[in-house]
């Protein structure tokens, strides 16, 4: 568990995807992965108008939960075996952002998505404003956990021929692959070059 | 959107972590992020027999959520750029598992965790099945989405000098790092050396 709301910030800085957990209609348990960015104090999300779901968490109570897996700790028992991970669960209520607020959530989610990208085209229409909706969330109230530590074997284990060890995950590859219709004039911009994978 | 079963299976296998949405002894939504593994026709999970959380959704309604990323489309402008992603929901009740079944469970959930090492290791003890709560549901009630295509720019995002392409992200790095206390006599295993990243 930590306290350390720079913890947070990392993590969340560091995934791309947040499990909205909210009840449905039928006062059922519901959930939505989806694509969350933070900004500032605030985390943010974006969908269409018409989504559904979306339009049923606004104003609503929700739980955002993201996830990182940086490998496994492997022990001398599956018992003491585990994963190395870093989760945290924000609890709160989403809230519509509008006008000028919402058109710059965007630029941040986009920013986030892609960064320096929204240097290589052009702004956002006025009718690409309307059609998404966009809401936002306080980190106020939210845990973090966190393990990355050596197998804490029993003395028998220990005594025993069992490997024991950590089989840490680094980097993922990246390609780029130009759209079958780029124009062959067009080369490969900075942000698609830069861009590296986040979880 | 697929009703492909095996498109599921093939998502449920490649993921480690289902974020598993419930409402919580208040009446509001909560979720916890935990290792989720498939075993057949069913999503199996466990932890301690002490956790609150596993307690109060044993029997009651649950959505578990699992995602993966691979890449990021980007397209022409801002507004048509996405993810590459696979994502599903699955609908039910979680069920506590006992005796034999219990510990075959646990058997699956270590060989999905790490392949092989159920053959390097002794058998889990009577305590440590004891102290173990799995649940378990049926992977009836599911959707899934995935999304792997070229970005569909408009005519006029088309005509201008943007670039447009993925960005697809491959394979984690791997490294394996022994245990400060391992004996120098004991030599990395084939479990360790075989293990793959899984999002």
């Amino acid at each position: 568990m930590s306290r350390d709301r720079a913890d947070l910030d990392a993590l969340l800085d560091a995934t791309v995807i947040g499990h909205v957990a909210f009840i449905d209609a039928d006062g059922r348990p519901g959930i939505m992965p989806t694509a969350v960015a933070r900004w500032g104090d605030r985390m943010i999300l974006h969908g269409s108008t018409g989504s559904r779901w979306m339009r049923l968490v606004n104003e609503a109570p929700v739980a955002v939960s993201v996830a990182t897996v940086d490998g496994v700790v492997v022990a001398r028992s599956a018992f003491e075996s585990s994963l190395i991970y870093c989760s945290a669960v924000v609890f709160g209520s989403l809230r519509r952002l509008a006008g000028d607020e919402a058109a710059e959530a965007l630029d941040v989610l986009t920013e986030r998505l892609i960064p320096g990208r929204l240097t290589e085209v052009r702004a956002s229409t006025t009718k690409e404003l309307a059609a998404t909706l966009v809401l936002a969330m306080d980190l106020d109230d939210w845990s973090l956990r966190t393990s990355d530590e050596w197998a804490e074997d029993a003395d028998t284990d220990l005594a025993g021929d069992a490997w024991s060890g950590q089989v840490r995950f680094g980097e993922r590859t990246v390609s780029i692959v130009p759209a079958p219709d780029l124009r062959a004039d067009i080369t490969t911009p900075v942000s698609a070059r830069k861009l590296r994978p986040r979880h």
